[in-house]
């Protein structure tokens, strides 16, 4: 797609980065860049794109626009989920249109043909006696359900070192029986930054405490990293005593049978992901305003001193706790617009106003969405600026963005640029 | 305009398209295939701007935006109809505002400059003793007046084969009087898709039976083509019923002296036409909502058994009824952005809720444009999705689109691309 | 930034202007030519961004955004103005948000990094040890306040020939004391053109007569040049008399101690400007609706029979009278979009409603500024239409847009296009 002048100048680009510092500007403001960046970590990598209770019964179908595609995704007449291109093989229109449905076949609307939740075409009309209907069936798309998390890859050579995270989600996810929760709420926010601004402070906490008020009740900035110089002798207290506290929580639930110490697959790799089970703060159980839990049919095995699974991928954040999930999915639309489309899961019998309180689930994260979203755009307004120049990322609050961003450069060498 | 790697680019997708699908997807969707379109296909080709009842009197003028140009059409001090570009030769500000106005001169509001309705100028002062103003007349624009339908063309050298469809004005449409009718509707709708998509749709009616039911009472999709294996016991019967009804009443027609069989301008020819009379349904007398005239007061010969006679342009389609006219306009904004303007005419005399109910006038082709928007911006959104291959078109009731597909491949070549 | 195929276009758009006509339409329209426009004349020559009253106390500060860069203009707690550029030197998340404000410290919202009003990275917690926070100032912007007017040049090499304009600051400007004054009133105002014609029709009255009711009350069109062929023989005489009476006028200003022939530097030059004392028409005192002062308080030594003092620049036009200034600056958006934002400024202790009606004041401008902004918006469609050919510029009333014209032309040349 990109002509030569845009290949040498993204190389180039690429070449300035400097290791302990932020990306080149262009990396996140050219729109030859965004193509790029769609091409490799949208369409040749996986990516999340949803939980499979976005369709829980058969006849379900939703409709997911990703990296130019749009995707519906689901559930067959054998309660098997399935992901197909939403583009019909007559003349390509769309089939379903955005939002969620239930069907017992796929119609378009143009001119009626139709397909079974297979995929198969069955019905064609006025295409006369030649035409082979088997050779126009829906098109497919890789995906792997992982502890309930549906991620595709929009590319015929999908990477294979989503194992580890496939084994990540045998072991740590399917405890939390994402299979019997249901969308008890979804935002949609467009942030006003590149994609990777927006995942480049979902990589930090250093920006907490000054911008977060409602998470940080239950979530402990500290966790990821901090200058113990930097701290009041209090906090520096306080710190030590938190270190301390995870080696015992950690072995205590490791001890119970719940694995909870962190895997990374960050660096040297296609597939970017991380996972913990966090110490939740205060009460201990849930993100929100006073940390209790705020659904009393509890997910799974039913347990709430279990902390926060937390893990992420490259396009997602998600934290796994006894009463609800929070997923998050992160849709590029350009250079400097990103959608971030956040769902909470409760348990699917849970009954709003009766098993729980709808502003206690979710409104800590709504005020984190939004705040976060006012930084992305302050963050690109700034990047977009001639003034500016790479800083160098803090080495104990920042780590984990000077891996992205390394990670970053890496796999678009990877794939020829 | 366009660079050289676009124009490979458009050769190498030329190149790609296979005989008997749709166009391959940069043809729909690529800003410089739209520059290209624009050049070939509107400025380089005879296009349709509005009945010239939109100026019926001496000194009206209209303004017509198509194709990066703005065009005056006015009816001069003679009553002759003129067409001049919209750009006063001093500093090139525009003379006249989009819609409809009279005026004695055409003053440009800016500095003065002051032309006769002829385009000569008559005055601009502070020019000095040396000043021209022979050479500084408004530009004219080549246009013919066909049966009341002004075509025009940008270039300076217009195709010769316009003149098989002013044999087709004169002979055809002249009996319905275009001179003595006047607007009674119009409607500016944005359809979300490539102009090429809106003349597919409007030129087959494979999808009709499924989405315009109100334009189905009267026209007859089984007009524009049927596989007989598709169609039940019943509907075969309809279709021979018909078919042999419509040797019967073109033969009539034409016994009475009212041309009626196909005339075709479809391939191998730079202006592209088709007209033919049609037989309406039902009632038989106009596209209405019970097939019924929806005006009294009939146009030109005053015949309402005449059908329907419908003429197909490149950017353009009309219907010829006893009672009122619909004559449509397409004017490409984008690769997926395309206006159509439709324009409802009756005898120049009719008055509205006397001569005619205005709902019944209007409704059925209101209802039928907004179902094509939707249409075709599905059909876009599909062709833009990189899952879509070219797909088959029906060998019976898409032949048309085969045709203009290979038309606009054909024109392409023979502009250079 | 621009590749060799737009250097190319762009040499031979300059190449092809024509003296004594208007640009080729490419200059006004292309979006490449309008990315070289903002880095030869808005990054590489001085542009004015304000007056030194938008920051009167130590602490205030002001965002102006202009060619891609965000810059904070602030007085400092010595009470010296300063400007710097709004980039956070950790992230580059911009400091501040667009408007005016009241700091002690400048603190970046995301990190906390905090600087002093003079720079000085003050603190930046988490970075470790080995930070060197002096590396780390916020980058200051070369500017001048000249008679109170800001100008900067956000290149390294700023053109030397500012000098003439400070010179004309210190002489002319500082009588009417701008650093006590205020802001009464600021109007945004987006012009749908070219900058180019933003600042044409600026530096013409060609226009005047025909569009500017109000402003003729008090400004003499014929000061900027007339044809006396295209004059009534009682213009004639008009035009003869005030010609007397501006040589008579500016030898007794000039005998008073007033400097007020013309002073220009339009040619050969990279910074562009002039000024003259003008005559205002009836009462004299003000561009008002009746030409009589607004204010009651007036500005600096307080003579109100001192007439205009005007001045443009390259980005700007400003009105000194005895009661109030006009000041405007123009801040191109896009090839086709142009922000003109203007201030009103009066004594810094007139009271509105006691010493000087809001409408008195304003209304003459505000009604001139949506009158211009019709008229750029009429030309930018006019030379973006394909029969748009350069016009003659009249050799009486278009001067001065022939010698910009060519100094744009220059200037593109000596910056290497």
């Amino acid at each position: 797609m990109l002509d030569k002048s845009s290949f040498s100048a993204i190389s180039t680009l690429l070449d300035d980065r400097v290791e302990g510092r932020s990306l080149p500007a262009g990396l996140y403001t050219r729109e030859d860049v965004f193509q790029a960046d769609m091409d490799v970590f949208f369409r040749k990598h996986w990516i999340y794109i949803g939980p499979e209770c976005d369709v829980p019964e058969p006849g379900d179908a939703t409709v997911i626009d990703i990296a130019g595609s749009s995707l519906i995704m689901l559930r067959d007449d054998d309660g098997e989920v399935r992901v197909f291109h939403n583009v019909c093989r007559h003349r390509g229109a769309r089939i379903l249109d955005a939002g969620t449905t239930v069907v017992s076949k796929l119609v378009c609307p143009y001119h009626q043909w139709t397909y079974e939740l297979t995929g198969e075409l069955a019905y064609a009309p006025h295409m006369g006696k030649d035409f082979d209907k088997t050779c126009n069936s829906l098109k497919p798309v890789n995906f792997r359900n992982i502890g309930g998390l549906i991620h595709v890859c929009l590319s015929d050579d999908p990477p294979a070192d989503i194992a580890a995270l496939e084994a990540v989600g045998r072991e740590r996810l399917l405890p939390y029986d994402l299979r019997n929760t249901r969308v008890a709420h979804q935002t949609d926010l467009i942030e006003n930054g590149n994609w990777k601004l927006t995942m480049e402070n979902n990589r930090e906490c250093y920006h907490c405490s000054a911008n977060h008020p409602e998470l940080c009740v239950s979530f402990i900035d500290l966790d990821f990293g901090f200058d113990p110089e930097s701290l009041s002798p209090e906090d520096r207290e306080t710190a030590a005593r938190h270190e301390a506290m995870y080696a015992a929580r950690t072995a205590d639930w490791e001890a119970q049978g719940h694995p909870s110490a962190a895997i990374e697959q960050l660096t040297n790799c296609a597939t970017n992901f991380r996972t913990q089970r966090l110490i939740i703060s205060g009460a201990g159980e849930s993100q929100t305003p006073d940390a209790t839990a705020a659904v009393s049919k509890l997910l799974g095995i039913g347990r709430k001193d279990l902390g926060d699974m937390h893990l992420w991928g490259h396009n997602s954040w998600h934290h796994f706790m006894g009463d609800h999930i929070i997923t998050a999915m992160v849709i590029p639309l350009g250079p400097d617009k990103t959608l971030l489309r956040m769902k909470w899961l409760v348990h699917k019998d849970a009954v709003e106003g009766v098993d729980y309180d709808f502003d206690k689930l979710t409104s800590v994260w709504i005020a984190t969405n939004e705040q976060d979203g006012s930084l992305v755009e302050r963050s690109h307004a700034g990047v977009s600026d001639p003034a500016y120049v790479p800083g160098m990322y803090s080495p104990f609050t920042e780590t984990q963005l000077n891996w992205f961003a390394g990670w970053y450069v890496d796999r678009m060498r990877a794939h020829g640029y």
